[in-house]
């Protein structure tokens, strides 16, 4: 989902009622990051407080690439990784994660070896169908075992549009929640629901009802959905004891729109890209009796910054053991308090940007090549602006491009080198760049080699289903990242 | 200012508390329109609530060129118009303009020659400074007569940007409204301010109060103001007896941006063209106890509809003697109901494209030419759609392009000229420009002819201020429109 895609953030449908209402009660982030703009390190991310090349989540096959984990991938989280729901299981915490997981397929890194109690979702992104000869479907685990496939068990019907896998996670959702205020538990829910990401789905009583069309249908069944998340919560009683926040993994991917991509509003390019089309994302945060009503915060926000929330929220230190990226950014949602912090835009192995207060500074620009983009596939459809949505991958090591985001949301308006202006921020970026690459220790990247062996031919539980596929010799070799 | 600059509407700073606080009571329009790209034939369409090709603001010097009123502009509102003002007069309503008129400046055009009271600000819009020479320097009139010229008498610092213009409009607004409510007295202003038209200006308790630089502080101004008209209204007990809207005259002007110009959030292009930047404007309607609070409506409105709202609430009827564009929007402010109506959108005397439910059909792109886009005139910085924003005037009568402005707000992806969709769609617009061309009778055109000799040289009352200036011999010519 995009910046772009919320009625409070100005999307000209308005058909998301339950989150403007969610904003109005609560606090809307307007300045709020992902920590890349592709799904899995974007998640990685969240779940470790740390930028994707500290935990593993990124690429050495070439320079500045996006990499995720698709099913041939080797690699995923690592045990040395601590993750928020391990934290909070010691701290008596019951944690589930429903939907997409996305941070390895392969056994160790099965989301109740790390930290997670309960899951219900799948491994992998929903798109394919695959022929399970060349590329098994991706599965849907309960818990430990696989229950099922995509397009076998759980259906995606790719004419239609028409899934009901939403209104799964919302009821696994709503009866988690049961569960844990009838035992009076604790608990950490992570509801990682994907049917704005392509192929987009809805059920069937959302199809055709949006001025949108199919992704529009999406957002409504989620938007919907959360609404009737948070009236549970204070059905239960339990909303004034519960922090909800709403966020999405990177932009809304422009390369799928009209119909299964969304909108980044005034910003510039979408998913893959590290323009604020790419990385800015729509950010919510709900707790009644704690945050002010309608509150509107531009605190330089991160995904990141959930893992250390959270923490601060139920009482427990952050790792100190190693660098943790992410901010409790309590003291901005309750007291409104402004906490100067840099946000860091990554591509792959490569910092592209940098944010400090209002001032943006690229290091290096690339939208995609001119191969592909010569094939159709563009990043930032209808957009263009020379010299910075470029086709070849261009550094600015010594003079950076140079933006205003208040005057200048959408990065069109470079700011002169010579300028007063330019000088005083870019020294102070400068600093600031310096001193993060000086303390950096990059993770063992986990995505560079990919191997057909290790795709989902044989998850656990598949002898009961019959669903187990024969998986072919293995032929490890580095992963393919075109853009 | 543009659709895009308003908070409710997704501006990325949300600066502006006061208009989103008056959609929260009221009601927010997210399909609303101008009657042209450009000021003085949108202001003429609010105020006879028909077209400019029918109430003759508009040119025949060119094809689909914008025009407006500049000093010497020899024409103006014919006397055959009929003004909102006018016909409230009759019903025993005093009116006000407050700020630019734009309908010509010569005696015979005289803003209380047609159906105001009275009238604080000035006739043409306030760029300069001029030398009083080659040009006069803009006056400022109080009702009938002018009090001074703008740049001498009422500052306009353009290296600060500031000007308390924005204050002397308000106070006016203010006193005008005591002044009527003390004598019970029924009236309509008009608050035609004009801070965020380049040269954009703010007072000294403004500047540099925004994010977004002189252009977000001229709008915070504004909506400050708008915040102290609407309490002013509720300290005086008589808001829910006053019909209150608000919009703009055209999108923002990006070739100003980003100093001087605003946003225009998810659309194509601004200011001067028919796309959904130049025309579709932000809108918001207020009457406590009267309009629901927090609603949002997708009824395709336009200024022109102000004009016959206006005359529903006073219980007049429209002009029953020539074609009237505006629709009364009450059944669907107050009732929440659609009514199917067009969006014609034209630019100078060509209908360059026409809405429909959510089907836009082009019939003529242009953004504007070759040689003004290679001098750095550019209608849409860093947007570029192949064949759409193109830069040599190009029709498409036989196969229009066809946009649905839900699933594609941004008239990126034209709907496949094949697809049963686009027949469907074609054929019912097709329709429509068929009936609106076949009762259309354009009006004289009024921006056809310029004079030096007709400029502000002598305005009434410059002889009391010492003010008055030599005109020139008289050399008509036809005006030149580039675009």
């Amino acid at each position: 989902m995009g910046w772009g895609d919320l009625g409070a953030f100005g999307e000209p449908s308005k058909e998301t009622p339950n989150l403007d209402q969610m904003a109005a009660e609560g606090m809307l982030f307007l300045d709020f990051y992902t920590a890349n703009p592709l799904c899995s390190p974007s998640r990685a991310a969240l779940l470790t407080g740390r930028l994707p090349v500290r935990n593993g989540f990124y690429t050495t096959n070439g320079h500045a690439r996006n990499a995720y984990t698709p099913q041939d991938i080797v690699g995923g989280i690592q045990d040395s990784e601590l993750l928020l729901p391990e934290l909070l299981k010691k701290a008596g915490y019951t944690n589930k994660i429903i939907g997409k997981w996305h941070l390895g397929h392969r056994p160790q890194f099965h989301p109740l070896r790390h930290g997670f109690h309960e899951w219900f979702g799948s491994p992998n992104c929903h798109f394919g169908p695959y022929d399970n000869r060349e590329r098994p479907n991706i599965p849907v685990y309960r818990d430990w075992e696989m229950v099922g496939r995509y397009y076998e068990d759980f259906k995606i019907d790719l004419k239609t549009g028409e899934a009901n896998l939403t209104q799964l996670y919302l009821q696994e959702a709503l009866d988690f929640i049961s569960k844990q205020q009838a035992s009076q538990q604790p608990f950490f829910l992570y509801w990682a629901i994907d049917a704005t990401h392509a192929p987009v789905y809805a059920s069937k009583q959302f199809l055709g009802t949006s001025q949108r069309g199919l992704y529009g249908d999406a957002v409504r069944e989620i938007d919907d959905s959360i609404g009737k998340i948070l009236k549970h919560l204070q059905q239960l009683g339990i909303s004034e004891n519960t922090f909800v926040f709403f966020t999405s993994d990177n932009g809304a991917a422009l390369i799928s729109a009209p119909k299964q991509g969304g909108s980044n509003g005034p910003f510039l390019c979408g998913k893959q890209t590290t323009f604020e089309g790419g990385m800015r994302e729509p950010a919510i945060a709900w707790w009644p009796g704690h945050i002010p009503a309608g509150g509107v915060s531009h605190q330089l926000g991160s995904v990141m910054d959930l893992f250390s929330t959270s923490l601060s929220l139920a009482n427990l230190p952050p790792p100190s053991d190693r660098q943790i990226d992410g901010i409790d950014l309590l003291p901005a949602i309750l007291q409104g308090k402004l906490i100067d912090r840099p946000i860091f835009y990554y591509r792959g192995n490569e910092l592209m940007a940098v944010r400090a207060g209002l001032y943006k500074a690229h290091y290096w620009t690339w939208s995609n090549s001119w191969e592909e983009h010569s094939k159709g596939i563009d990043f930032c459809p209808g957009q263009s602006v020379a010299g910075v949505t470029t086709h070849t991958q261009e550094e600015h090591t010594i003079l950076p491009l140079l933006f205003h985001l208040g005057r200048d949301p959408g990065e069109k308006y470079p700011l002169s080198f010579a300028s007063e202006e330019y000088q005083r921020a870019v020294e102070r970026i400068s600093g600031l760049v310096q001193q993060h690459k000086a303390a950096l220790v990059p993770g063992q990247p986990q995505l560079n080699v990919c191997d057909q062996a290790v795709m989902n031919w044989s998850p656990p539980g598949c002898e009961k289903l019959g669903k187990c596929l024969k998986a072919p010799e293995s032929d490890p070799k580095k992963c393919s990242w075109p853009h």
